[in-house]
């Protein structure tokens, strides 16, 4: 086994590839997994298939990410994606872009978290590709699921309810410690750097992992492909703000949202609260939350939340979708106001997501 | 539409996306493309995985490709792999970073290169993402195959003939000329850059067309599914020496190969012999020639070329697979001596690919 500080450089491609295969296990449908030309897997009528990428001093940073930690996000922003199409996620593809310079312990950690992500939630690696980057870390992943229903954004109606599920705003109030110098360890504990107390601790440990070991709910979203009570969904990766747009577009529908009603992270709220800053502002705009947001039929909420406790998963009814131009409404003690998609442009101005300072 | 040299920062990712999107066309099998959180495909029940990506300054060069020949390759360089199994692309993905400068008409050109690509060999676009890069851009293509027999590279047996599909060492030629200042149009034509003569230019073409934008056989390659006569297949992408020792490592047996027998491109060879060079070291090491490698049983070698003639596909026998502990001996005029996998590294060092001088 190589030093963990051994730079890759010094293993090189072909001897990399073979212990990254090594660790690859077997799984239950894979034909031919990694170690030729393509993998081959059993699939069903209907396949979903996503891919998103993390890239280094945009999506993460490596002195704030460890890389277990980091290798299950990269699966997990994708299961995301399948989650929002209530499939089941199967097979993965990963592609990496790695500086020569990479110490051999971060891409052996970061595999660590991918496998065991990986085996969490059913989905086996099937292929990969490793390549030099002369920037940073690019990991892109692909990832197939099965699908049955096909949940689309497009089938929101007018008078459905808009429910989130879990609560919003920890993760991107975890980017914000991360960015003040809180961490955690690669085990997803807080690491003492001095910034928590006794009385913080919970607070602070719950919105870093939100930021850096997010989770989805798969499970439940797998039901949603089992009855017509939900008529659209997406995952909220960039924000309410954003992501409830999209609906609204793909639906053409405007949403009415009762800020009152919006499920504010309570321990992020709390740390905000204390800082003098706007928790509802992460909660709408923040991003990252990797929770669904669903056009329910009103006359069924009541069943979709029974089925919900199973998984010990709040489901919040925060609006509803009317009829008219495609936008997003806030109703605050105020009044109504357009709320417009200021999705969370980490590290950067809005349009593309730019490049951070060194 | 944005003038082509328009910072892609200038238009934002929002409006990227969407105009990206609006340029897919919908396809077979595509119950939902791009535009949701995952694309639905109509799927068989065996499907072939395969992802790969060209990396700036490490697999092409802004200034060596020309965007649209760029995007082809994108493609194609998945294609092959698909081609090695035997498989027939269906579904791609294409996952971008690109630096914020990047001009819109690289952009655009790129899609142009893909989506035609796609359209020549019945591949939909049904997915990809767009992030920005702090170092150079990232073209990452995962793409789906429908498979029928699993054609894999363990499958080789004592006595198969080792056959190569077309002529070897023209894109490796290509990129020599490359680094001496030839280049390609964005049509594929020959530049004038004095380079060369009305003697030399269809060499140069041919070797300049074979690096930056390759043609796998792919028909041939799906009658390979039909019957048993290809025990074992691979595709040339890291040259002869180094993909035959894959198909011996995973096979487990050695391989003979007669260098007198190597197809070495002919245009390629009398380019090198113009100027002293070595045209079988290209053959043999040069990489990215995408053809097929296949072990086949002898006794079927004669139908498979009548076969393969109906593609005006050369296939030439170089040697046979034998008992052994992995390798491969090349039988020259001096005798027969182990021939290392010396796989040609882009721009670098042996080991990972290393990061070019600017």
């Amino acid at each position: 086994m190589h030093a963990p500080e051994t730079p890759i450089r010094e293993i090189g491609e072909r001897a990399l590839v073979q212990l990254l295969r090594s660790r690859i296990p077997e799984g239950p449908g894979v034909v031919a997994g990694v170690g030729d030309d393509a993998a081959a897997v059993e699939t069903s009528p209907l396949t979903l298939v996503t891919t998103d990428s993390l890239v280094e001093g945009v999506h993460f940073r490596r002195d704030w990410s460890p890389p277990r930690l980091l290798g299950r996000k990269a699966l997990t922003v994708n299961l995301s994606d399948i989650a929002a199409m209530a499939g089941l996620p199967r097979y993965a593809t990963v592609s990496l872009c790695l500086p020569p310079d990479t110490a051999f312990g971060f891409l052996d950690g970061l595999y660590d978290g991918l496998l065991e992500r990986g085996a969490e939630t059913g989905v086996h690696v099937v292929g990969g590709n490793l390549a030099a980057s002369p920037g940073g870390i690019v990991i892109d992943v692909a990832l197939l699921g099965q699908g049955d229903r096909v949940l689309r954004r497009s089938g929101a109606q007018p008078g459905d309810l808009v429910v989130v599920t879990g609560t919003l705003g920890a993760a991107a109030e975890g980017l914000r410690l991360l960015a003040q110098g809180a961490r955690l360890g690669s085990e997803g504990q807080l690491e003492d750097t001095g910034m928590w107390t006794a009385s913080s601790a919970a607070a602070l440990s719950r919105c870093l992992r939100a930021q850096l070991d997010p989770v989805p709910p798969l499970a439940f979203a797998r039901t949603l492909s089992e009855n017509n009570v939900v008529h659209a969904a997406i995952d909220l990766s960039d924000g309410l703000s954003a992501d409830l747009l999209r609906i609204c577009e793909a639906s053409g529908l405007a949403a009415r949202v009762d800020a009152a009603a919006v499920p504010v992270d309570p321990l992020a709220a709390g740390l905000e609260r204390a800082r003098g800053g706007d928790a509802l502002a992460l909660a709408l705009h923040g991003g990252e939350d990797y929770e669904l947001l669903l056009a329910v039929a009103p006359d069924r909420f009541d069943a979709l939340r029974d089925l919900a406790v199973i998984w010990d998963l709040p489901l919040t009814v925060v609006g509803e979708f009317v009829a008219g131009e495609p936008r997003v409404l806030l109703t605050t003690g105020a009044g109504t106001e357009p709320l417009p998609p200021l999705a969370h442009e980490h590290f950067g101005a809005p349009g593309l997501p730019a490049v951070p300072e060194a």
